[in-house]
């Protein structure tokens, strides 16, 4: 390998475990408390000899970084995703050859089964409306984070617009000044500095973030898929202080209008076909400006 | 063909459109009333000179049972989903060359985006909690109605035990008292006869037996998931006289205790990894005596 | 639960381990063999105490049906995965609260790798064109084999038609003498009572059955869906006279013309968009007479 | 929204249709031939109105990119992918609003079903084995092409080691000698500024960049999944002069040796549990220096 390692070089890399599936029940008196998160670890770094040598010397097993997950998890996984997330990307860190540790955790959401007399105590269903999205990147000289919401699943029936759009010789579709809107968000957005530090209040946070999200997303009226993301994001942005910018990736899952005059009926907005390939995809970033 | 049609024979067969995806907006001054489902249509009957003879006469296109779909959905997708689906498998099965057509509706639950002064009127989030499923079989004689619950992904996180099973040469379980239990429950429930009358309220009926699973489901002691389905099920009879019979498909999603000992760590029920295969897969079914 | 017990009673049952991910590699001096296969592992019979009293002395835990699969296939997985199964199904068969056991096996295909002087000997490629299928059940009085093929997407660009159909108040399809048929095939077939003894040879039978179906469905002219299912199943009929039925269900996954004349342009059957939903779905048996 | 935009503004973005699923076929005297994509358009560029002021003058309707993607299959979908993907790329680009135009295109291999007498000529099954990609990035300067295989799935069943990694206090790992190596290869590479210049054969360049990187798979001995993507990328730099750079995606599909000590058994490197997660997952790119 002598002649290849001066006729090429090593460019970006990064390795680790992907899909650690963690449940953690913490057992109170009263009632227990459910935890279920997938956990992607990440690192970059120096491990040219590793490629270009076999030497794995400074490899950290990925069978390792599961095991250090497990073990984190045991008492370390009791506030908001993104602390833990913060624990484990500063341990990965810590080796003298990494460079910097990336911890992604996707937390799904759990609720307690209604009883007549209140919340089940110990029994529990996955609600499956989206989950909670945590990157953690950690180097030696600080950390950074990221947080979101995937898989949320909306419809807008009204107050969706779309007209004045280019047409070429290629458009075929006529404007519209009310169809369905339907997406499944993803949202991202970046805390500034002081979030990595002690105490920040993680879950209030995200919790500001999505109701604000979803309160606007079911208010606006939108003019485009695009339109819709600025006013969710500066929406955002105002309502949390703590956040530099937002994200949002929104397909746009056509509903078709049924043309049902063959069978002697109109269809006045209320018979849709509901598609998923091919869809529109909008991607934006929205952040403070200066 | 002609020699064939002498040594072989057409046996059972069946045809139809599956995955007919459909959305209702039903727009009130008030508020908009949305409905999500996936429609199967299949029918049975005299079918046999399309596959021998290749003379299509006989067959319904299943182009034209997805129109039929979108176009009773226009005015009768009103009330319950099995009542739908009556309308619907009663028109096929007037066809004279159609002995039986079965219609299966999978309504996906959507909830009203919560705001500040109650539910939105027109902004909607897919809860994704579970599919409700509706089974309808008819004949020129009659029809029949099932309904049920698919994808109710639930955990229990303690009362579920497992001991004093077969132990062989290829045993190597150990007996556990305290386990956690994690299933995605598929339950199907039968209506007597009765039910496909008109006025039978369907919504009730499922919405009984629905909270009955989930809260024997929470508080139950389980000695294995075959002793639940049973627990459940026999709730569900004696919570709703119309049903016949219930028969629940388990599949038991192992989540297995993590070592941490290695680390000098113990793991006192903290600790798990969550595992989707293999695993084990339960299907019973409970019905009235005689 | 006694007051249960009379008011209800357990209908159908089994219950067994599924998805049980299995790879053996035979590791000969001039090459390794590669098998990969999915197990499913199901039992009837008198669980009935497990169920009703939340006695498990008569159920064999799924785990032990796992490492019975494992163990089993240190040295007896050498033949046909039909083989392997009886195998199994018998050892679990004769248990003496077990009425039949089921085991089902799917078995990917993965290809060596070529080089330039012939197949590797070590290296292998997952083909992915489909999954062999086999389904054994053993009673203590017998046993019965399945065998089959899953997954297998097929396209014919002609020599496919649809005409001749029933149109009523719904039908907007037009008919057609040329279209294209695509689909995925599922195609099972039952062995006599003889194929389970020592020594028949599932693998030239699955060969023969294989082949003849992609040859028919190649060369034959359909009709219809129903037509070319009665066409390919008498063809493997004839062709293997192991089986004595053979069962087809067949998605039929439109592929629609893309009207281009908004741009000035023909389309004589050149561009075409494939969908997946909603699609018509077949399903017929075809049998030898008597 | 005046106060908004002085306050927020808008980040990278882009918009565009995703999953346009296409077939062409073509219909020669001799045989059809038959393609299958699926494609991805995507923008880039000025498109600050359509997000701040909701006015979409500048916004191409993603209808209209399907649109075009169809029209344009009509009669230029002749040659290679990447070729196909720089004439829409182009067309999208000269848009004076767009700054970058996007096309990625999947193609799914289809085979020719095997007849006595040779290839059928119009009809055929869905390999599976790997989609081909490419990448196609136009402005108005130029273009540059990417291209590369996704969803290869393959295994060495020796020639692998892990050892001499890093141990920590959460190492468990055993080191090991000899063990399987299974991953789903996604490799992706660049073209130089040359090949998007008429007439660049991009079927041989992949071709070769194919045929290497499944012959060093096969061939070489690997210490790590790092050191292996090093060794095949470089010889696939080494095969095709006209490539830049590789990267590849590698997760490491842990099989696992049964233990099957328990049943008296010893499992010599034949028995194994395939799994899918956790994985480890290995990114990194290989190029020529300077």
């Amino acid at each position: 390998m002598t002649d290849g390692s001066t006729l090429f070089e090593l460019g970006p890399n990064h390795y680790g475990k992907s899909r650690i599936r963690l449940v953690t029940v913490r057992r109170h008196p009263d009632r227990h408390d459910l935890r279920d998160l997938t956990v992607d670890v990440a690192l970059e770094g120096d491990f040219t000899a590793a490629h270009v040598d076999g030497d794995n010397a400074n490899l950290v097993a990925t069978d390792t970084m599961k095991n250090t997950v497990y073990a984190f998890a045991r008492d370390r996984l009791t506030g908001p995703g993104e602390a833990f997330g913060l624990e484990l990307a500063r341990h990965f860190a810590a080796e003298p050859q990494v460079d910097r540790a990336l911890v992604t955790l996707r937390e799904h959401a759990w609720a307690r089964i209604p009883l007549p007399d209140g919340p089940a105590s110990d029994a529990f269903t996955r609600t499956g409306e989206f989950s909670r999205v945590a990157m953690v990147a950690a180097t030696r000289a600080g950390a950074s984070v990221e947080a979101g919401i995937e898989d949320l699943t909306v419809m807008k029936t009204t107050k969706s617009a779309f007209k004045g759009f280019e047409r070429d010789r290629y458009t075929t579709l006529a404007e519209t000044d009310d169809r369905l809107m339907a997406t499944k968000v993803t949202a991202l957005w970046g805390y500034g500095e002081t979030a990595a530090e002690a105490g920040f209040d993680f879950d209030a946070a995200f919790e500001r973030a999505r109701s604000t999200l979803l309160a606007v997303l079911a208010e606006h009226v939108s003019p485009s898929v695009q339109a819709s993301i600025w006013i969710m994001a500066t929406a955002m942005l105002e309502a949390e202080p703590s956040i530099d910018w937002v994200r949002m990736v929104l397909p746009n899952l056509h509903h078709w209008t049924v043309d049902l005059a063959p069978f002697g009926l109109d269809n006045p907005g209320v018979v849709y076909v509901a598609t998923t390939e091919p869809h529109g995809l909008i991607d934006a970033t929205v952040r403070r400006t200066g």
